[in-house]
C-alpha cells in the first residue's frame, strides 16, 4: 500500500473507472473477472489494470480472475465511496450553482448540502435543493453539517481569502475552479480543477491553421 | 518537436502554465527571465520547465534564460492561443449554460458562439450572450459560425448521439463532460473532463474513518 501522497491524480482516476466497471459486472451478476476481460470489455489497458491493483496489494488469480464484488468492496473502500461525504459550494454563481445540482456531486455517497456566496441578492434564495447562506456562517454550517469537501467556485481575486476560510471551517479537502495558484494549506487536500485548460489542450491538436 | 500524439496532456497543461506566467512577466516588462527565476516566481520546477521547453525546441541561454516575449509567442503559437477559436455547447442545461458563459471558455482567443438543445422550452431563448438553437440546426450554425470546438453536457444516455452529431457537423475537437466512455470518431480529437473524478481523487485522500 503506498504512501498517499505518492499516488498520482492519473492512477486514482483509473482506480475510479475500474470501479465502475466492476460496478456494471456486478450488476449484470458476474462473479469473476481476469484483468484481460476487464480490459477488453471496458477497452482498457490489462497491463496497466494489473499494475495498478497489484499496488494496493490486489493480485488476480491465475486462471480464476479477480472476485468481482471483493475487488469492487475493496477499490470503493480505498476512494472511501463507501461512507457519505458532504460538500459544501462557495460561490454560488453559475457554475457554482450548476456544480451544487450536478449529479456527479449528488450521487453515490455525494452530497452537496449547502451553498454560500457574499452577495446579498443570492443570500437566503434557494438553488435547486440548496439554500445559499452568507459567507460569514461558513464555519457553522460546515460543523453543523459535518461537511469534508469544500467546492470553490469564486472569482480569482477572491479565490485565497475564500480557500482560506475553508480551511478554517474544518473542511478537509477543497476542489478549486477559480484560475489561481493557491498559496495551500496543509490542512486541507487541495485539487485544482482549471477548465480553460482542457480548452487549451485541445488547442495544441487544432493548429496553427484552422479551418476556421 | 514531438508528434501530437505522443505529447501527454499533462505536458500541455504546464505548458499553458508557462505562457500564464509568461504573460505576466511580460506585462511587468520583464524582457528575459532563466527557469530557475521562473520556477521560483511562480513555483514551478526548472528542471521540468528546461525538459518540457526542450522537447519543443526551446533552450534558454546559460547565463541569459530564454527571452519573455519570444518564448510567449512561441507557446501561444504552439497552443494555438494566437488565433480565435469558436466553440458550440451542446446541452444547455445547468453545466452547458455555466460553461456557455463562463470566463475561461469566453476569452483569449475563445468564443462560446451558440448553445444546442432538443428542449422545446430552451429553444429559443437565450443564456447570457447565446442563443439557444435546436439541435437539428448543428450542422448549419457549426459552418456558418467556423466553429472548431464543441462542449458536450447532454446526459450520459444522449452523449454519444450527440457527440457523433458535433463530429458530423464538422468541428474538430469535443470536450466531453458526460460521464460515458465514449466510442471515439478519428475526426475528431477528443477531451473528456469526468467532474465526478475529482471529487474521487480527494476521497482516497480523506480515508476510510473521516470526521464526519
Amino acid at each position: 500500500m503506498p504512501d498517499s501522497a505518492a499516488v498520482p491524480p492519473a492512477t486514482l482516476n483509473r482506480l475510479s473507472i475500474y470501479l465502475r466497471c466492476l460496478r456494471r459486472l456486478e450488476q449484470s451478476g458476474v462473479q469473476r473477472v481476469s484483468s484481460k476481460q476487464l480490459a477488453k470489455q471496458f477497452r482498457l489497458s490489462a497491463t496497466q489494470i494489473r499494475k495498478d491493483l497489484t499496488q494496493f496489494g490486489e493480485f488476480g488469480i491465475r486462471g480464476v480472475g479477480y472476485d468481482v464484488s471483493q475487488l469492487s468492496a475493496r477499490l470503493a473502500r480505498l476512494l472511501s465511496l463507501d461512507r457519505p461525504h458532504r460538500i459544501v459550494v462557495v460561490g454560488m454563481g453559475n457554475l457554482g450553482s450548476a456544480l451544487a445540482c450536478h449529479i456527479g456531486f449528488n450521487d453515490g455517497g455525494y452530497t452537496v448540502v449547502a451553498g454560500f456566496d457574499n452577495d446579498h441578492q443570492k443570500i437566503g434564495s434557494t438553488v435547486g435543493h440548496l439554500q445559499v447562506h452568507d459567507i460569514a456562517e461558513l464555519a457553522a454550517v460546515v460543523a453543523d453539517t459535518g461537511s469534508e469537501i469544500g467546492v470553490l467556485t469564486v472569482p480569482a481575486e477572491a479565490a485565497q481569502r475564500n480557500y482560506t476560510a475553508l480551511a478554517d471551517a474544518g473542511v478537509r479537502a477543497v476542489l478549486n475552479f477559480a484560475p489561481v495558484r493557491l498559496k495551500l494549506d496543509p490542512r486541507v487536500q487541495t485539487k485544482n480543477v482549471d477548465l480553460r485548460l482542457n480548452l487549451e489542450e485541445l488547442g495544441f491538436f487544432l493548429g496553427p491553421r484552422g479551418v476556421a
